[in-house]
């Protein structure tokens, strides 16, 4: 296995060639850091997570976190250890308040760690990433005493966090949770017993802090049905006294664990509250409204793990593509043996992946940028800044979520594949990002949601001109690119591919209030050719700020860039036929007929 | 897990509306069966598969084939009982040669076989598969001795064949092998003494059979460097005394077996030959020759295996689909919760497995049904019809090879997909299709060996004009195609898609001889374009036998077919612009580039 090495340069040309950190970081709310710093941080972190978090990775993987009887869950004693040197780094409060012992930077900075950590070691950087989520919510909707009780410790990573939402018939469908809460006064004012079994919860339980807060989805007593009924709980795994110590375990228990065909790293918990005490977190009945407020940073973290697994797969691909000889390269003499990066195949599949683990984080950063934008705009008072903001943050989401995914699974089997046969041997590596990755277009609403909420809360925002505000956009940047030497062909296509978005956007918006089944039918074929476009359109951007820079990593960019647009973006441009088809086709064959064989 | 139902009706839809059984069994060499006796074992086969075989499929995954200290591979005790029930069978022999105790049926015969025995189990049907290849070689290529000594029971199954040519060195590049043979005159004449290490060895060793015969590339002294010095002995595993009873065991040990992203049944060995025993097969040197004789027939096989595993997880999907509650579909009630399968874009991955479930099949049977009229043609001594099917067999193979395994790991990711987390839970029997289907794009030739074979020999064949020949008899189908009713746009597309793979093919065929390089960076997208082309342009014909039959069964073949023409199909037009780059946008970036980040 080879060593992973953070993408510093590439991630600072995302950050500032695309995603304006220095936008960013000449606001008011982000004052307190330069573009510099930023930049310093980030190569410490990323020394600091390669050197830790990545060679703990295969651990994760072989050994795995593991149940035992009696409810313990297990983790590999590299684990253990690479948890106690995060916690000690302080990497993972940086984006958090000051006043709970955060660092206050913009969000795009912990996005450009997340990226590095969940690159170096998947199934350990969701720990992390569900404290972040708990710490969000609690910050966000807790009261004063839940956010000095537990955010301190949990912006460190002493104590961990989880999100309770799935119960066996509640998956996709959140509405139909029936866990019960019910008052506890007879324990203290305001507590209330939770019952119920949730499942899929990950890190649900473990033994690499000394706490665990859980957030829990549960109905109150008369609720209303559906997600209108459904409050949120705080229940830690060991009650905090007065003091901040640790007292008695509360009524929780991990049952069992699930065998996962990835991330074996981290637990993945069916999780029984058997009347445990917890207290509302927000109001009640409004456990949904939390849960959105942390959507929007929970599903672009998801879409992060599909470019950070893509990074590390072809990190490891192009290495062993300069190791690996096999065959003559052309021109080559006789009875030479090449390393297979000289045979075109082998080229195609590794600027394929270079392309897009380019594309891909010029989409996610910019994405973090927006919610840092629109936060810096909140901060002092610009409505219409924040607004303009929001929406682009809004509309981005679900195609950093599905897209990155989507192209994650196909990047690591790329990678795989360039390794022959021994990628196909376990102890290469090369399988387990493939295995790993595949749980991502998965969780945090399916893709097909992510398409589905495209097509259906997305679209509708000012009635389509959120997308067709950024397709101006393009279009005028390619305009630019038209001008830019050797990007003629980039242009046209991007030209091209926004005149695709277009004629979809102007059919969905048409059939949106009169045919929701051609609507849905076309969600997941206009993701990708929307988000395809999205990325094309970016790494213009970046383009046009780097032309005719005449240095070996530049021109890489520009190349890189090029070949994404003169080669995969027309890959999109099929898509269109099923966009426009109504849903009848889809429902052309009946259940019985679909299985008639 | 579902259980797994034989696809008898399309099986029968592909042999007779598309893949022409009909001539193959009015030819004088096939006249032995008709095609209801065909249906009836296939019926017959299929029912014993599904019994018997399918249900172990679980075991080899999570039991698996083991080494054990000594050199012993131990197979799940389920595997044990169901190979001597398939050696009991009988339908491992059914399409070979009667004098060694086959059935003599036409190769698609076994085709339908193999698809189902794939479908049931993967892993498991590799040990019949590969004794295939071997039994055809000793058969074609061997002494009249070594096939009384060896044929009968391979055919039955007793004994087990394998195939040895990777070597660690020599993978891709088999002509890099480095194993020897020399001369054992002092045991016996004729007698060589094989030394060497061979890996990824498919059920090199294992304990179903009582014998196992190795076919193994080696060099002579003084053979010629590459390929042309390369030698093919048979090695049993253990002697064959003069009256067939075995006797001692020859100096081949299995080393240790790989841990596999997938078909853990499937043991696969580095094999240890310490002088063994071998004998010739064939003439000496002629060892690549011998290869290339099984080489249409097991990259046909491997093609299956796309098919096959897509079809088992589409049965299982499509299964999920009907019992899984979720969400509530259009127009039902306010709180009404509805299976899946309601959904659009569910119905939309369902569709698309569904439709290139029956494309790969059409593909694939048709490549088969061409090498048993080939065989047909040059029994009665027809060479125009001989060259003619030959050409067409070799155009296919590649396409089979790549396309399918490449769409069999798509389409097992949709079905995993479908079942939302519990695709990711192991139980769950949906991620084992993806782990054991992905080896398939990367032996027997990867799928970037198999376009290079496409664009270099096959793009040659008659300047080009076999490719053109099938391109204009589905310009003739699409113009039949366009009169039939809900068609037109089918037709339309097919029509589009060929003329894209006439300037495709026209390009090739200028560069072929000027510019290898962009020929070769052009070879997959390539492949995908004529792939896909060819199987809409086979589907139409199976549309144009049965349009007007207005029955439930045959009106699904027909919106597949249509769905596929309309959705599917028009997704490759975007390939062209990958084709007509010349190879400079691969080869713009230096290594050093590539991995600067």
């Amino acid at each position: 296995m080879s060593d992973y090495t953070p993408p510093l340069a590439d991630i600072k040309f995302a950050m500032e060639a695309i995603a304006d950190l220095g936008a960013i970081v000449a606001s008011d709310r982000y004052s307190g850091a330069d573009a510099a710093t930023v930049e310093g941080i980030l190569a410490e972190a990323g020394r600091f997570i390669a050197e830790v978090i990545a060679p703990a990775n295969r651990d994760g993987d072989t050994i795995g976190s593991k149940w035992q009887p009696g409810g313990k869950v297990t983790v590999p004693p590299s684990f253990e250890v690479a948890y106690a040197k995060w916690v000690e780094s302080g990497f993972g409060a940086m984006s958090f308040d000051p006043d709970f012992g955060g660092g206050g930077l913009p969000w795009i900075a912990s996005i450009a760690v997340q990226e590095m950590l969940t690159s170096a070691n998947m199934g350990f950087s969701l720990c992390p990433l569900l404290t972040q989520g708990a710490i969000e919510a609690i910050h966000v909707h807790g009261s004063d005493e839940q956010k000095a009780t537990y955010l301190p410790k949990m912006l460190t990573g002493e104590w961990t966090g989880t999100m309770n939402l799935t119960e066996p018939q509640a998956g996709s469908d959140v509405g139909a949770v029936i866990s019960k809460a019910e008052p506890a006064d007879d324990v203290a004012p305001g507590a209330w017993r939770i019952s119920g079994q949730k499942i899929y919860i990950t890190w649900g339980e473990h033994d690499m802090a000394s706490n665990i807060v859980h957030l829990v989805l549960a109905r109150t007593p008369g609720s209303a049905p559906g997600t209108k009924g459904i409050s949120m709980f705080l229940v830690p795994k060991f009650f905090v006294n007065a003091d901040g110590s640790l007292g008695d375990r509360n009524a929780v228990q991990c049952l069992s664990t699930e065998h996962k065909m990835g991330i074996h790293g981290s637990p993945t918990c069916v999780m029984l509250y058997e009347g445990a005490i917890g207290w509302l977190v927000g109001g009640e009945n409004e456990g949904m409204r939390n849960m959105f407020t942390m959507m929007n940073n929970a599903r672009l973290s998801v879409g992060l793990q599909g470019l950070a697994l893509a990074e590390r797969a072809y990190q490891q691909a192009l290495q062993y593509s300069v190791d690996r000889q096999q065959g003559r390269a052309i021109g080559a003499p006789a009875g030479a043996s090449s390393p297979i990066i000289e045979h075109p195949d082998v080229r195609r599949m590794l600027m394929t992946q270079r392309a897009w683990i380019d594309a891909l984080r010029a989409l996610l950063y910019t994405n973090a940028a927006a919610i840092d934008l629109g936060a810096a705009a909140r901060t002092v008072g610009d409505r219409d800044g924040a607004r303009t903001w929001q929406e682009l943050t809004e509309l981005l989401i679900p195609l950093s979520k599905s897209l990155s995914t989507d192209v994650g699974c196909e990047m690591t089997s790329l990678a795989l594949q360039i390794h022959g046969g021994m990628g196909f041997v376990e102890e290469t590596g090369a399988a387990q990002h493939v295995r790993d990755i595949r749980i991502a277009p998965i969780y945090e609403g399916t893709n097909g949601i992510q398409a589905a909420d495209l097509v259906g809360r997305k679209l509708a925002m000012r009635g389509g001109a959120v997308i067709t505000d950024l397709l101006d956009e393009f279009d005028g940047r390619s305009a630019a690119l038209a001008r830019v030497e050797g990007c003629a062909a980039y242009a046209e296509q991007l030209s091209h591919a926004t005149a695709l978005c277009r004629t979809a956007t102007a059919h969905l918006g048409t059939v949106a209030a009169t045919d929701p089944r051609a609507l849905l039918s076309a969600s997941s074929p206009y993701l990708r050719l929307l988000g395809t476009t999205v990325c094309a359109g970016l790494l213009a951007k970046g383009v046009l700020a780097v032309a005719g820079k005449d240095d070996d990593y530049h021109r890489a960019r520009i190349a890189s860039a090029r070949f994404f647009g003169e080669q995969i973006l027309p890959t999109v441009s099929g898509l269109l036929p099923s966009i426009l088809a109504s849903g009848a086709p889809l429902y052309e064959l009946s259940a019985a007929q679909l299985a008639s064989r």
